[in-house]
């Protein structure tokens, strides 16, 4: 079927390349034109302007964001005055689902229909095919199944769970979802994203004790400020972090993506020089724990996970402070140098 | 070649029998007969007391123990008079690696040779392959190979990492990895143990978050004790926690093996009825941590991670206690029932 | 001077007790006839509605509302048509600060001034007097001043800090502070209640380690679902709690109010057997951790008393099921019972 | 009565000051000849050695050790040789309490006592007491009673808990308590230290809450990789950290001898500039971390506030680099400046 795409990043450029392969007609806008262009070259209709993009669209539009969460709401209002009765605009980006619940009552009142679409697989998504958790009503959602077959890995790509009756017309062993209402599908996401930051965050704690494991090859002096090692012979190891990662990745509990894609990269940089160490995040972590909290659940692991990024960031440096002056303050302590 | 196994529990049991399909000897031993039977019938040399099983093995030995972490050092005991200069003791329990170190300290000086085996893989080994972590001397480890490469899963289970330079030689490839000296080993699979407990706790606390999120639909009474929800209509979903798993399976960020069991088990019981949310924990979470505050590496992850299981068996009642007496102390404050 | 008071709870009542201690003539309303009856024989003037309330007012009226959060607009709505240019609503309850933003905006274009006003000092607070945080229009809440001052512990309470520059006309010496624009007396004040959280369970976790210092008394028996204790004979004190907390009391560096208010209590009850050990949350501590997520500032500590009162409650039992289901499906445990 | 004190640090120097004060006689001795001197001016008896030191003091000798913990036992060992039958040895130090059960039953062998003392205060115990916590056996530590009486604060310094039974000889009321067999003093003191690990950081993550609650007036760009702040009007305070402080030390629920120390030093110096934010820390954090674990008893709260030192040491660096390759891999994410 037709789909238009704005927003051409890395992402809305890969699941365009993704529909066509998959035999779909694809229009395509970005503010960027070698952005557009680029896709033009590989079959896409591209178009210079909202207007034009919309002109090239036959009714019922399916039109498909895959924008930064902070512009969404500026394009969809120049999107709405261009679109028609039972026109669907599809947010796939990364959008705070109290806005889906939003957006979804306010455009129905202009008989425009929102679907909110969490994706998950990344840069991997091209070839891999991309995990679709969709919210919106359910009529809306199943008219744009063909489109959610291209983009998901498909039913063979993974066995059905151990347990699970053989449905051949589930989606889910598809890989897309339709999850609820309005927000359900960036609801999921989100919760999605929140558990991947925990994950992230088992391995790099894990990772950082094996790297670590040789402290006791060094000398250390005694000192009123400073815990001593009780048994330095107990840390004289030096592993091989690429090999272990490699060995972890056979028969072991904890496989998983996550550790294929770290074992990669020490595989490129062991030592993983060329990152700083202050690490980016972007929504759903966060609203992951505003909705836990919410709920009254808790979620120690994940909050933790997400505080990690924030003190990577050195946000933690004035409570450190008030920590130090607190010690100067009952001890007359004074700090020794980063160790 | 031959290989006696000691332990016949579970892991034992299907470690002996993926030896076996190997073309491996195997002579066993287990304080309860029937566990011995059952291997004999499957092809293994039986014996009804350690003195029997050492007798039956070749020199120099091979003695693998398959037992709990708590009686391994009784067993220890009781096997080093009947065995000789140059053969072989390997843990291939959940041992504390202090207690790895200190063995290959003391039986050395008997001419016995210790080597550390941490294993992962649980009840699917069997089929999949277990994912071995080992420790000791390097020629020693070596002379196992045969033994390690059985049990291992095999090169062809999964590719290489990517960056990771060609090596057919590489153990690590076929699933087992000699880490380095003794107690490296349990070293590497305790911190993978730790690793495990982060990545299980993620994925309970996302799905806790997905279980609650209809509580919008419950009315809510206004009172001074408990927090109001601001808005009801952000939590007014009903997730089918069976797909939501099955389409994280495809091409999602947080695939892993752990998602799969925890999918099948999702699909066999929806509201995990049979468990009563009581976690047990086996010692490598624990040391986990210890090494991590030895080594001065933040674990807020893992650790959050074992606590959790601390509180399901009640053990923070008591501090519980505590803070209501001091709400009840200055604020008057009369706790609510369980909600 | 003259104020009214609508909520004569607990906090509401001693309130008024104080401020007609200090001279203050105070109009009291309360939808319980006996509440008002109270207050009418200990001298203020009482009101059988709220338009009769209003009444008794001279203008400008000064309106203190101490209400459950939950019904506080709803109260401010049946006010507002009853007030007049210049008229003061306080509210001194512990509303979330972004209603004090959005009420402060309201009403002042109807001609109302709004101060938010963050009270602690619990039931106490007749005797010792409250500490206020206030927010508001700078004149307004100067006009106020005679009642904060009465309210508050005054001066003499307290020696001002160390390094502090004198200044008899401080308010903060007097415990009383306009902390800036509307919301920010009870931003202060939700920060003031995290911190209270993660006090209070630092003492109750420290505490509860006492309480399991002799585990190493009971017997355990080895099995390979449970983490041995290595070391028994280091878990055989008994130790005697109301002692712990009466010498802590003394010179350490731990006194404090909630210290004396815990050993208070386990002087009244060792086992604090009246307890339950489930704990509410009433707002302060959730907005706390949100408003933290939205800073980007790191808040483990904070955010795990939260979590760790959701968890009394119980509300972590699916995740708990979640990981016992995992742990079943990998290595076939089944869970032990509690200990 | 006479006391030997070995370590003229401030904590020894102050400790022997306080003594002389309350009328003991005082032999004193240091590696460092100054400090020994200091203390001769003041009226103590000094020495030049170890030998001189033991040679001054009548039998049964009661010599006070108060070293950093590393070196604790190497002058127990040079001191042994030069002690007798019902010699008393004393480690007021921050020993750890598993080194004080092994010194105990080492040293009774050889017809000495020892004796472990927590003490709590730092540098105002000189003025304020110091509060004691004690282990061993019970004739030998009431035989010290007018020792550990002088340092404690004494019992008109703070009045009883409510609901405790008046008792004139309880030493708790005077600042001073028994705790236990050996090790149970070190047990105590290092939980008081656990508690306020997590007490300190519970006032410092609140601080930094309150530092940054100004972020909204900064401006900030959209784009897919940093989380958007969805209501900036929200957070536009420019909070008075001095006066903030000082107003919660009257009358409020969180009142603390650590917040006062707090606010003094926010008065010298507001923005802490003094103060690198490195943290270090010194043992009993750790330890009782450790116990924690050992009796199974969740402590997020103390893990916490231990792990935020970690973190203030860049101890995460490794992890967070390992998050950076991973959110490279998956999504091509490069990492943002700090902000």
């Amino acid at each position: 079927m037709q789909l238009g795409m704005v927003g051409l990043g890395r992402m809305g450029n890969y699941m365009v390349q993704r529909l066509m392969r998959g035999g779909h007609e694809c229009v395509v806008y970005d503010t960027k034109p070698e952005s557009v262009a680029d896709l033009v070259e590989k079959g896409a209709a591209g178009s210079a302007s909202l207007e034009e993009f919309v002109s090239k669209l036959s009714r019922p539009r399916a039109v498909w964001l895959m924008l930064p969460a902070a512009i969404t709401d500026k394009v969809i209002a120049q999107l709405v005055p261009l679109l028609h009765d039972d026109d669907i605009i599809i947010d796939g980006g990364n959008s705070y689902y109290h806005d889906d619940i939003r957006r979804g009552a306010e455009l129905i009142t202009k008989g425009i229909h929102y679907v909110d679409v969490g994706t998950s697989g990344g840069v991997f998504g091209l070839e891999r095919g991309y995990c679709l958790m969709i919210g919106g009503e359910k009529g809306i959602v199943q008219s744009l199944s063909p489109i959610f077959a291209s983009l998901a890995p498909g039913a063979g790509s993974t066995p059905p769970s151990a347990n699970r009756k053989p449905d051949p017309n589930s989606t889910a062993e598809q890989g897309y979802l339709h999850c609820g209402a309005h927000g359900a599908g960036h609801f999921v996401k989100m919760v999605h994203n929140g558990i991947e930051y925990g994950l992230m965050a088992a391995y790099a704690e894990g990772l950082n004790i094996l790297k670590r494991a040789n402290i006791g090859a060094a000398a250390h002096e005694a000192d009123a400020e400073t815990a001593p090692l009780s048994h330095p012979e107990h840390y004289r190891y030096d592993f091989n972090l690429q090999d272990v990662a490699e060995v972890w990745r056979r028969g072991s509990v904890i496989t998983s993506w996550l550790l294929d894609l770290t074992s990669d990269a020490l595989h490129a940089d062991p030592a993983l020089m060329k990152f700083a160490g202050r690490v980016s995040d972007s929504g759903e972590g966060r609203w992951t724990i505003m909705a836990a909290i919410d709920e009254s659940v808790p979620t120690p692991v994940l909050s933790a996970a997400l505080y990690g990024r924030f003190s990577s960031r050195d946000n933690d440096e004035f409570a450190n402070k008030v920590l130090s002056a607190m010690r100067a303050g009952f001890g007359g302590h004074l700090e020794k140098p980063k160790t």
